[in-house]
């Protein structure tokens, strides 16, 4: 059983590591980055960039970057291509964004050519293990999606599953997030809760307990689900808080990290590879976490 | 300087202690709050309700409630027309909700002839308080409001203001929440942000330093500030966590509760008496917490 992030990073450093290709690699906390988890045993590592100032700037922050693999390509858009033709050939396995806009970005990870389209939409999970509660949470999406609708949520809910079951949680508890328990027609995302809530009794959403809508207080507490009188499988043993909209994703994944001060890390979902995008706020055990995420998705 | 709510409560426990009025007082519950509270010495407890329910209750819980004045009435509409009497002729000082809807609750408030009707509309503030944030954290709106606009928005900080003033913080720092620091027109929360902050520095806005929009990383740590590279006033020592939607400030609120196991009590501010409504999944320590905020606003 998967305890904490020490534990995540233990199962899956590997004798055959996973290859990440970084788009656009010309950056320091990029090296610092891949430098910690290369050594780690985590992931080798490919960087596509300008070779030339790859080379200065490892120089000149005394990085000694030789046990990576440098691909040399000035041009943004080409060695967003390379990077995409890598992961496409299986020479490489996980994305990660360098010097590159989150936008060009992803337009290449969606082009229905090159790009790594796969049947759901892209969204962030963020995986927090905090003190006070014994199970990993599961945040989504915090990051990405700003106002998903019904079908963006099944498809984020299935995205956080897959990661969920790769943490070896079978059938994840999953709780609609809400400020309310009941349906109240001018929250219109405790009426999305109620037919998620159907989906998933009808066999349309599969592998995982969800209830909602709940407020957070009863999905991380049985004792407050019993004094509020709501009947709930998953109260107190939620392991997928699914968001109405990013703002509340956001302030729950960083109360993880700042509130709580716990472990935390996260990860783009929905592509035909997973994709690490690496905040520069994040410090360096998150950035560590992240990248152990984006190995865990290929095993 | 308060530190923590024991230093909230010593400060407004005094020898002429307020007056608090329960309308339809019938609960348990709301015996043990009045109690423990008045035998703390924060206030005194005028309990309006079915007088001979309320004996009959006391009796079977062994509550000695010799201590509180009872006003006998069952009539939901009368008794909570001579509670709003008591606080309208300065009988008592603050409003708390008993065995009564919130909705009739606040019709009563709100009424133009005989209710508590200030300048303001109503929102809901929680105050919280975690062991590694030396301050405390007023959260708005995470009870009341679902998804104020921009006019709204205004009275709801005002109200947070006034109460952040009474906690002796002279002019508080206020973050307007988002998930981001930049405009995203596809996040309307960010425009008001940017309307707010404006407002502020017209003058519009007074007795605050505000800033938005901000993720919460942000607002609760400089260093968070200094890597994104956005000049703030306020990160790090936010005091006002203004929220765009009752699920952020719910999720929030909470978390400071459940995920830090912090101190927390909440009040409804904005009518022309505080007014106190205990929810069934309040710890003792929270109940007593919120008694304290409605004293503390009558100060």
């Amino acid at each position: 059983m998967l305890n904490d992030f020490k534990d995540v990073i233990n199962k899956v450093k590997g004798k055959d590591p996973k290859k990440i290709v970084v788009v656009k690699a010309e950056d320091k906390e990029i090296f610092k980055a891949a430098l910690e988890a290369k050594s780690e045993g985590l992931a080798d590592f490919i960087l596509v960039g300008d070779e030339e100032k790859i080379k200065a700037i490892a120089k000149s922050n005394d990085f000694d970057l030789s046990c990576l693999t440098v691909i040399n390509q000035k041009d943004e858009k080409k060695a967003l291509l390379e990077s995409l033709i890598l992961i496409r050939s299986d020479q490489a396995h996980i994305l990660m964004k360098g010097k590159i806009s989150t936008g060009t970005l992803l337009k290449g990870i969606l082009d229905k050519e090159t790009g790594l389209r796969g049947n759901r939409i892209l969204s962030h999970c963020l995986v927090g293990k905090i003190s006070n509660y014994d199970r990993f949470i599961f945040v989504t999406d915090g990051g990405m999606n700003l106002n998903p609708d019904l079908k963006m949520k099944v498809d984020i809910l299935n995205n956080a599953i897959e990661l969920a079951n790769k943490f070896d949680i079978e059938k994840p508890n999953v709780a609609v997030l809400s400020a309310v328990e009941t349906i109240n027609f001018d929250l219109p995302e405790t009426i999305d809760a109620a037919t998620l809530s159907k989906m998933a009794q009808r066999g349309q959403i599969k592998d995982c307990i969800l209830d909602g809508p709940v407020a957070i207080d009863l999905a991380l507490s049985s004792e407050s689900a019993e004094i509020k009188g709501v009947n709930t499988p998953i109260a107190g043993k939620t392991d997928i808080f699914l968001v109405p909209n990013i703002t509340v994703g956001n302030v729950l994944g960083k109360s993880l990290l700042y509130i709580a001060q716990g472990q935390a890390g996260g990860i783009i979902l929905g592509a035909r590879a997973p994709v690490v995008m690496l905040s520069r706020s994040d410090n360096a055990s998150v950035r560590l976490n992240s990248i152990a995420l984006g190995v865990m998705m290929c095993m």
